[in-house]
């Protein structure tokens, strides 16, 4: 997206502002603040990995259920505060109270995400600095708030939705930072939503809870599962209409937008992950349950043998068989139906004639669907990932800590 | 090991024989007959993958219960009869009935494995020239046995030990292949071990399945699981010891016999692993149990961020942790502690000071370990491993199906 453009202040009722107080060596923005005008509904998922950041624990501690009513987001990258012990936790709590007193309220209304190296502690000073200066220029500060969430992502992530929700129109909108950015010991996804819809605190976790298990957790790069993966979300109630509740009408509604913009956003990062060169989605259905969709999507997704084959250009279906058949899910190969593209080229525990040279060409395309129909129930999933190329090892083994 | 070893026929009681039949295109040995003089006691363990080649439901078929009495083992490369259907039943099927002719045993006393390409038919009238060739010369082919079983392994393995069993001397010996040759949908492992001990087929089937999971199911080397993999030992009984009972005193002497030689096997099957350039080991204790200690292991050792760390010999202790607190195991952060060789980088959540140099050094040697203390209880794992470099992608993206 080109710079300048507007996504998360479209929906009224927010302000952004991103800053360089130097944590990055580039020199380039690494403080952001994205604040509503006053405490709004909010919700957050963040990293089921055992290990987390101090900012992941402070983001917990502040909304131990998930949602609430929350004031603003704070996010540095060049750092992600993991692994720093109880000066990390000072320093994730510094960072809300910093916030919170330029914006005259409480620290616990602050949610806090930090994202880069793992190990080394925050720059206080610097940090202090930004965050001062960051909440001086909040506005439309859009764009420079999502260059502050980047560390090695190499396109900027944004994405907006507008439609009708009980009467009103409404705006979605969210940015995001990359999936594939786990390297060189980075603490990677970092997401933030906004919105101008009115909804619930209630019916906003359980959104962004579900949306969140179908679009940012269908995402995988290399299996990897960082230290600080975080999603927010805000909602302003701007638009007036009436509030959103988890079990109105106008829920499904909003779940379908909110979904819109974490598809995108999930999309965009799988096709930026390290090294990428193409997208792929790993379409299951006919499994047993969802969960069994979801685990043989994900370990098609995972594997090694099937992305580099994509990379490849090799129609190799042994391997996503292979993938299938490893995964947890119950799978019946004299069931199984898989699909590249559009081609068929295994079914019912063989394999089917195909132009090789037309579908090698078509895996050339930047986004490639797999689909696989496990032939034993109504159980769906879409995994989200790229193809593995010599520029991971690159990126992962090339860079020094 | 140098061409003209002996290693499978060292125990008294077997023959060995590998041919060139045509199956592969280089021309090299692509049958093998490993066989007893009579039916001997005899172990197998395949894969766990629900999709399995045709060879591995005939294994099973024959010996239901994992051991029982059998004659020979007969192997091809080239080719995995994999995916293929009812005719790759009767394709694996007519390998033991051809085997069985030519020696004069029933087909159910003969174990099948094929390794190869996944999806392709058997070319039959190959194999059946290969099989009744081999046939012909069984003797000390040991070497062209161990070069037919072979895909794209760079280099051959086979490993031999002598020890004491109730007063006798007895041998157990092994050749494996590529574990890290899952490429080109190649389904991968198969190793067969010989012994002269006498060993009761129930203590044979438990000594190799406890085995098995401590050592072949301990390697990993792009977390993908072949549809072929077969391990098999045979008994011959030759060296006159009393036979070993499953609960008898000299069973833990056999199975740690037994042990020696598969670790040897695996080590060299992790350390040839596709792109490798070096053996990792991954030793975690003080799990709050084995499985506990087996899934932070495997964790780790499936990690690309880790292999590709160690590959570019940066000692980044962030991305084991990150893979340890992804894992199904219960990790304390704060009880934690990481040691690359010998030198502690991690410890009760917090980095510790370490020599940078020194240590990459070391991860440039050809063996590295990482140890990893969970402090939670006594539960420990080894898993076996090696670098992700990008030979790998090179093997499993260029080349063509």
């Amino acid at each position: 997206m080109a710079s300048g453009t507007r996504h998360i202040t479209v929906p009224a009722g927010f302000a952004a502002a991103g800053v360089a107080c130097g944590i990055k060596r580039s020199g380039r923005e690494d403080v952001a603040i994205i604040a509503a005008e006053k405490p709004v509904p909010c919700a957050v998922v963040t990293t089921r990995n055992q290990i987390v950041g101090a900012p992941v624990l402070w983001c917990r501690q502040v909304l131990p259920r998930g949602f609430g009513r929350m004031r603003a987001f704070v996010v540095n990258s060049g750092c992600s505060n993991v692994c720093t012990g109880a000066r990390g936790r000072r320093d994730a709590e510094a960072m809300a109270r910093l916030t919170a007193r330029a914006l005259g309220c409480r620290p616990q209304q602050v949610l806090v995400a930090s994202t880069g190296v793992i190990g080394e502690p925050l720059p206080m000073a610097k940090v202090r600095r930004g965050i001062a200066e960051a909440a001086a220029r909040l506005g439309r500060g859009d764009d420079a708030a999502l260059r502050a969430i980047m560390t090695t992502d190499t396109r900027e992530k944004s994405a907006v939705v507008q439609g009708r929700l009980a009467g009103r129109r409404v705006t979605v909108a969210g940015i995001a930072k990359g999936a594939g950015m786990i390297a060189p010991s980075m603490a990677t996804m970092i997401s933030v939503l906004t919105t101008d819809a009115a909804v619930a605190p209630a019916a906003l976790g359980k959104a962004l809870r579900g949306v969140a298990a179908t679009t940012y957790n269908a995402v995988t790069i290399d299996s990897d599962t960082s230290t600080s993966d975080t999603v927010a979300v805000f909602a302003s109630g701007a638009a007036g209409n009436a509030a959103v509740g988890p079990r109105s009408r106008a829920y499904a509604t909003f779940a379908k937008m909110l979904h819109e913009v974490c598809w995108e956003l999930s999309r965009a990062l799988a096709a930026d992950g390290e090294g990428a060169t193409r997208l792929i989605e790993v379409a299951v259905r006919g499994a047993r349950s969802d969960a069994d969709a979801r685990a043989a999507a994900k370990s098609v997704a995972d594997s090694p043998l099937v992305k580099t084959a994509v990379h490849g250009c090799d129609p190799n279906w042994g391997r996503i068989a292979m993938a299938i058949g490893k995964s947890a899910a119950k799978v019946a190969p004299e069931k199984l139906t898989i699909r590249i593209g559009g081609t068929l080229v295994f079914a019912r525990g063989s394999r089917r004639a195909f132009d090789r040279k037309a579908l090698a060409k078509e895996l050339g395309r930047p986004e490639v669907v797999i689909t696989c129909d496990l032939g034993l129930g109504s159980g769906k999933f879409t995994a989200l990932t790229c193809d593995l190329s010599r520029d991971y090892i690159a990126i992962n083994a090339d860079y020094h800590t």
